[in-house]
């Protein structure tokens, strides 16, 4: 049985450096006028509502792994694939904030979320195999509403977002603020 | 009940690569001249005055999540919101360096050690509000006038700035010297 | 005897850290077309390789330190050995990407490869000394034909890279593959 | 009385970025050819000379601090300080490197050599106040012949240089050699 501390720790790490260094892209001004800052707004916006995705993912992630009582080759697998999505957002942010969301980098910005949601879903599922059906961990996870929701409000946000990628941001927004509010369910039962 | 090791080590990850990043602002000279490294003064002193505060919000997140026994969401993302106003230290540190303390980006500055403040408060009350007013954590956090002091000397030091850029500077050195002296209060009670 | 806690940590920090600055060679484009994504599939592809090559070291050391019982300086230093050779893969996938897998950054991909696993060979056998030839970990890391393997294949690679150095790319997805199944044999011993 | 966990781990994060940001120095050439790799030798060797470098100091922090019992606010800033002469390392990598390691640069680099000694003498010094002269860590510390001749040995360097920057180098190369020798004193002691 391997320990679930190192597995906590590396995502920890890769969580915490995605998390930083998209703030990197938030290039600095040459000149030291007011106006200097306009530029940056969309990159800023950019920023902050990725910001919010990793976090999310980073309690939910912690979450997650909390309920665990071990890991296998498998989890570390799906956990890396996991990792490995999270890292393609500060590319997709970056994208999207240098070009004031129009239309394709809002549409990606979309395809990493929903690819992001299903790596989520895929370590659930390889820790609830591990765990069996009649874990607490299974139980807290349950049909998981909340996870499928979001990931037919990406969808119909990416579709929107051939109309509209203004609409399309606001929809990522709205799906973020919903997941502000701690998912009690695993919380009450860890 | 959610443990805080995570907390404590996204936390220290976080904080460990916005206090590094910033050296990359001090760029390398393509000349090997001892002249070459004057320009990079004021970016080296941005540096270390930037390095002084997270040094200062690492040590005080250390004491302050010391004495806290359990952690709950709330306390995850008023960290978070933590953790994102420190991410931003790094870019105002670059703009005002670049611009040798010129008045906007010291304004600007200090507006970010302000929200950085605050965002601290928000955490210590979320955590006292979790730990309850008798607790041990409540009564070595207490009034904070410290914390509420340095609020006042940084909008002081905004305020300044507008006639001269430079004062502003050596208030947010002052305020950073003060604070070197280890929280006693926290320290002594954990 | 020193713990091994700290050399995991460091470990894990050195290598979260080097899987993830990887994705900042995928340039963000200027431009929002669809098009515009086109030129970094080289890059992104060798993203990908690179990005399994790391985590299969990183599943692979926790595998290994986590059969060890002690440290001490000999594999403190084996172990920053393997994470210098690890620190090249950035600029290995960066070259290869950026050249669309041409002859000589192919083989220089190997040859790091190569130089990879002999210092992981190096750490394992540091790891038997110290433990002795009747140690749990000695006997779960056994023959390691696996390890060996690997290396012919890498050399293959490397020759093969002089005639098409698509076929030397293929070969390094190959092992990689072969790889992703778990190490068993220390997982069980584990 | 504080932990030291915290202390560990987010030194561990501070050195391991600093560690791996210098790899980013190494610039990967737009040039797919052999040749285009050697302008990047001397970039190398520095990089070379300063992993093993940081290495040293991580491996005797770890030491070091493996034999504290308990750390105030004072050993956090000690220890804050050393983490802040060891980031300003990639700064003077960089600049050796690429300037082929001509007199002003190795100057540098040997200046900083000199004020991370001095700092980890201070830290050192702050834990034997700590833990008292009876100690075990203030035995194992000793009088530290290592780390004043090492001192002196930089200073060499640095005036070598003014006659022979090639000199100076070949010291700092000599000096780590010594180093990778694992302190014994308090191995054995820990």
């Amino acid at each position: 049985m391997i320990t679930k501390t190192r597995l906590e720790a590396f995502s920890d790490g890769v969580i915490a450096i995605i998390i930083t260094i998209m703030v990197l892209e938030i290039k600095i001004p040459h000149i030291d006028t007011i106006d200097a800052l306009k530029p940056l707004i969309p990159v800023f916006i950019s920023y902050v509502l990725s910001f919010l995705y990793v976090g999310i993912y980073w309690t939910n992630h912690h979450h997650l792994i909390h309920t665990a009582q071990s890991v296998n080759g498998k989890i570390l697998w799906a956990n890396l694939n996991l990792l490995f999505w999270i890292s393609l957002i500060p590319f997709v942010t970056g994208w999207m904030g240098e070009n004031h969301f129009s239309k394709w980098p809002v549409v990606f910005y979309g395809i990493i979320l929903v690819l992001n949601s299903l790596s989520y879903k895929i370590l659930a599922q390889v820790l609830i195999r591990h765990h069996g059906n009649e874990s607490v961990l299974s139980k807290t996870i349950g049909k998981d509403l909340k996870g499928w929701g979001s990931i037919a409000a990406y969808a119909l946000a990416i579709g929107v977002s051939f109309i509209s990628s203004w609409l399309g941001l606001v929809l990522y927004f709205l799906v973020a603020a919903v997941w502000l509010i701690p998912d009690r369910r695993i919380e009450t039962a860890g």
